[in-house]
């Protein structure tokens, strides 16, 4: 009885969000500004990735960022510590995910600064966030080395639902058990679109290849 | 009116799986299983953990393990390999957490084999599962040092419901920005009372204590 009314006011919730998204996407559209969703497990590396790509695209685009967390703000304030952007932290009250009701309220906060990129940094976790579509242009989910190459076999979703999976820390790879090749075989079994990117936040190693491609993304979706 | 209706049913589900876990803790009592509830990001070592540990301890507690995933049977058949110990897999049909109801569901798949200690592999995430008392007779949750030490502030609840936290991956501590009298302090923060093992399942640094803080656990129990 009650998992019948869960699954019914999940099945509305979804289909509510999704309509949410679908007008925060024209809304966006309409604004000129590309929202990236970034999610990762905790711990992944998504505030250093971020800080060191933000600095490699400053220059060239208007960036803003919101930082979604359950509680805490040490992350809005990396951010603007470390890059100078327009930083908002959104606390998500308990949530373990966005929904595009919640992304719409953090543009809010934005509003009016003419931003070319807007960074959506999701809630830690690899489950509940890929579920719920937050009105982005696009998705990227990162996976550390020392979590493991097996992670795409666990959480399916995830890897079906970004555009782009990053490898971080692969400065530590020797340090642990990790294969390069076999993860890609994960993701692409998931998800043979995703491009892949490995990079190292901490020595830089791959982020400018990060940067083009987020660069491209938001070239070619201000063409079409 | 859409987010009113979830707050009842969630209200409603909490309630009914606090019932349920009550249920189970007694069923648990009657039969002389003690219950551990392992949880963690993705990736933190929680099998390898188990696995070194479960090694250590099945000379003198008789042990099951139930893993729990959303997708894939790596981890049980992990366990079943390097520890010999009866270890069952539980899919949760993508849900982000287990209940006491799933729990159950689990347990009697390893009815009848009179287990002292029966360990339960949580799916990987900082936040759902923190939510959902599982009838569990302790929770333990695994921070590995490449997630850095801000974790407690950033996912409350599960250091509050938490008896133990590990600190996992400390081999790798040179490696990463990770200062221990800082994680000291923040899972303080959130819990007083917690006790709190640093290890290395790799190097099996530190196990034998989280193996003796796991015996004392289980003789404390039986003898109340």
């Amino acid at each position: 009885m009650d998992e019948i009314r869960i699954i019914e006011i999940k099945k509305s919730v979804f289909a509510e969000n999704i309509q949410t998204a679908d007008q925060l996407r024209a809304r966006l559209k309409k604004e000129g500004s590309f929202l990236l969703n970034v999610m990762s497990s905790p711990g992944s590396g998504k505030t250093t990735t971020l800080t060191k790509v933000i600095n490699l695209l400053k220059g060239e685009l208007k960036i803003g960022c919101m930082e979604a967390d359950i509680d805490s703000d040490v992350d809005a304030k990396t951010i603007a510590e470390k890059t100078g952007v327009e930083s908002i932290q959104l606390h998500t009250g308990g949530m373990c995910h966005l929904d595009a009701e919640m992304t719409a309220q953090g543009l809010d906060g934005l509003q009016g600064k003419h931003l070319d990129l807007i960074i959506l940094e999701n809630v830690g976790n690899l489950v509940c966030p890929a579920e719920f579509d937050t009105g982005a242009s696009a998705s990227m989910t990162i996976l550390s080395v020392p979590e493991g190459d097996d992670k795409p076999l666990k959480y399916p979703l995830m890897y079906q639902v970004c555009d782009l999976v990053v490898i971080n820390k692969i400065d530590a790879i020797s340090f642990f058990d990790f294969d390069m090749e076999k993860v890609e075989k994960n993701i692409r079994f998931r998800n043979p679109k995703a491009t892949i990117i490995p990079i190292s936040a901490k020595t830089g190693e791959g982020v400018d290849q990060l940067a083009a491609w987020i660069k491209k993304q938001v070239k070619n979706w201000k063409e079409n």
